[in-house]
């Protein structure tokens, strides 16, 4: 990824408060990884996995650690945390994405619904009745935004996204196509003659810099509102349920899943696959490790994992078949525990 | 959520078959969670975990069961399933989504289609050839309606939804956006050289007052078409593969996944993340809990469940690394067992 | 599924390069399971759980291995893999999906992009800039293609498909419905006051004759490109995260999920629910079983699985609680194993 523009490295160090060590007037043209960077790139090394590829690398400058910075070949810039001082500069080499302010001709604008001048409404757009669109918002090709909702300033839906009603972004919101945010939460209750709907009255609350990841889903809440707080990160293919209220700064990997009502603290980790059951709650700072379903409420910050171990195939069926033994297995110990003290006693 | 219409709490009573205690002159203009209810709000107890909201409501009324009643502080209207008849009285303050009959300017009919004058097809809807579109539909903007599709009487498509290609719908059926149905099953056979595509030939028939979610995905038959009889309740982001049959009034929730030709009874319960492997039968009346694994055929209805529990992440570490050992620990046991068999024999 | 061309047996014998047996001149106009199969139909039995209904079919030929021929009331062409010859004979009987060349009047093409003349783009398609749109291409409705994307000869869009940025497909690339390709990789770096964005500067690299299921989702690469060799095959809401590279002529079912910069080998396959955390190689020829969470490199071929087995719920109750007990459990034993070799001892 090379731009025409270029820095040079002492430039970098001052802008990004880094120590520069090595010939710093090289100059930097793109970002690139370790193993395949040349003399106009930056690497960086963050993950040790990666460590054997500082010794060749031809990189004309690499962000590290301070510990690692002897082991480099070529200059170094000395950062507390690589991977983010990397996520900064990498930021000036981004391509940028361009829209120019104004409505697409072929997009559709409810005669209710007010757009600011500034923002970039794409190709076949459509805008229904009550909608707020603020200052510099980009809608890409082919989005619907249904009634009653709002976009705050700044914020970018890709492509072809859905708002379904009552869904209000923040600022700065990032979202990316085929999610779906504010479609009628999942409730149903059982009739004699099969199951009601319940009518899903709430809204969708999304808090500034948020980031909404492809297909995911967003129900809206069933009599108060679905809430993520801001800074809140969504890979793809996330489920959050109807009324979930999701904690500040809490990043959520791929297919994970909340169920209804279900309340997730700030700074929470959800691992790729996790699941949580509904009106559960979830302290701050918890950790939940990938495809970990989440039966309680976790009340201290801390890991959390459940599942089995991957084995071989036939050494998996083995193991797994005593799973279903486990409470006799259990009961056997102590029986023999209980055999063993007799015969001991009676040998004393 | 609260509309200018009101009712009396003795008309709520009389409509839905309910008998009010305490004064029943308050009116009625919306409904609201029991924590936060006013004066003119409907609220409903039907969840033990809420009943300690019950003694601070402000609620004009609450829907609840009878053994309830006298710890409340507000009118009550005793209810055998108070969930139930919160659903079905929650409906009157449901915002209408009117649409108007006719075909928007920008959508596309092909000719051969039939679209009834009572339908309403939003903005950027393209149907294709051979589709039938009964009386009293809603296509919400951006659907695509391929070939030989049906639209039965009074269904809803809330926007964004594609239909493939022989996907017949019932009455009353309701899509949520990003939803697929009639995409090709994923059929593959193994060739020398790599994979051959095994042609779907099959469609998709969706019974009468059947729900689908938002992004959830429904396969094609190879052969003979997959099935969803009446009222199947699907949650978002499901996937249900080729020639898969569910039973009337089925749900299933978010992220649940039922692999090809598996048959689902009747009255099943799906947890989310649940999957169901191909070609299985599950009878009626089964219930599957979150995130479980069906690999074998389930002949009686009950509860059924798969999974290890969720432990603090070290103490998960040393337990997890136990299960590869069960089947050794389990041979352990039996030799102890053994070993103080003959130990005790030879004592006596 | 029957079409008005029809073929005599022999003559699909002599065209697949299979033995008939039974009267040959019977002519053959559609395909049907076996069970449902009439005189002008052929059928197939691959798979042994349906062997009950070759002694009942009514089919006009049915397709499937030698030592099954004598069970047949009916001519049989013997193949050594039904499946597969059932795969190349039912292509005959496929409506074609065909699509005139040209430009749909409602498509919006860039002026620096390519389309070649005999590429079909369906309605409401938007094209952006930078884009190469190769001989044979279908693009259906609705597809949005951004920009500096590639799309390689013959490939197939069905309808309503998202290639974000920088994308680039083979030959013969099949989409369907709601895939989501090119999107930003999940890439976050955590900074004292919240998230930073990591620019996701690569991009996306699908190989000849791959297929991609309806609501996939498949991530652009942080740094370098996203890669699926040729003839990899996926299933509906899967989901390939940035950076991830997958071997030629792998196949990943339904909701299967793959974590930033995996290395999966060739001729995998992955069953429908796994998950492959991030940074993990998995060698050529690995099957991984429904569900099952790869959590190490995997180096060796094999068949590989994690989970635990689905009971009644009470018998899992019990059984899954005793998990959280199995180091314990093990301590438990190792000391009934060491006072029963004391006492042994002392007896002796």
């Amino acid at each position: 990824m090379e731009r025409s523009t270029g820095y040079r490295i002492d430039e970098l160090a001052r802008r990004f408060n880094l120590e520069a060590r090595g010939d710093p007037s090289g100059v930097i043209r793109g970002v690139a990884p370790l193993a395949r960077a040349g003399s106009e790139h930056l690497a960086f090394l963050a993950n040790p996995r990666y460590a054997a590829d500082l010794a060749r690398t031809h990189a004309g400058v690499v962000v590290l650690r301070a510990q690692q910075a002897d082991a480099s070949p070529v200059p170094v810039l000395i950062a507390d945390d690589p991977y983010l001082s990397y996520a900064r500069i990498a930021a000036l080499f981004e391509p940028a994405s361009a829209s120019a302010p104004g409505i697409h001709p072929s997009a559709q604008i409810a005669a209710n619904s007010r757009v600011d001048a500034s923002a970039s409404i794409g190709a076949g757009c459509i805008i229904e009745a009550g909608v707020d669109v603020e200052a510099g918002v980009t809608l890409g090709p082919h989005c619907v935004i249904g009634p009653d909702c709002k976009i705050g300033a700044g914020s970018r839906l890709v492509a072809n996204i859905t708002l379904v009603t009552r869904v209000s972004l923040g600022k700065r919101v990032l979202i990316h196509p085929g999610a779906v945010l504010g479609a009628d939460g999942f409730g149903i209750a059982r009739d004699a003659d099969g199951w009601v709907k319940v009518p899903q009255l709430g809204g969708v609350r999304i808090g500034d810099d948020c980031e909404i990841g492809a297909n995911t889903t967003i129900d809206r809440g069933a009599l108060e509102d679905t809430v993520l707080e801001e800074d809140v990160r969504l890979d793809n293919q996330i489920q959050i349920a109807h009324n979930v209220h999701i904690g500040a700064h809490s990043a959520l990997a791929g297919c994970a899943a909340v169920a209804g009502s279900a309340n997730i603290g700030r700074n929470c980790l959800i691992g790729g696959g996790a699941g949580v059951l509904g009106h559960l709650d979830v302290a701050d700072g918890v950790t939940i490790t990938a495809m970990t379903l989440v039966t309680r409420s976790i009340r201290e910050p801390g890991v959390y994992s459940s599942g089995a171990p991957i084995e071989e195939n036939r050494a998996w069926r083995r193991n797994a078949a005593r799973i279903r033994q486990l409470d006799a297995m259990a009961r056997r110990i102590q029986a023999l525990e209980q055999r063993l003290d007799t015969l001991t006693k009676d040998r004393t």
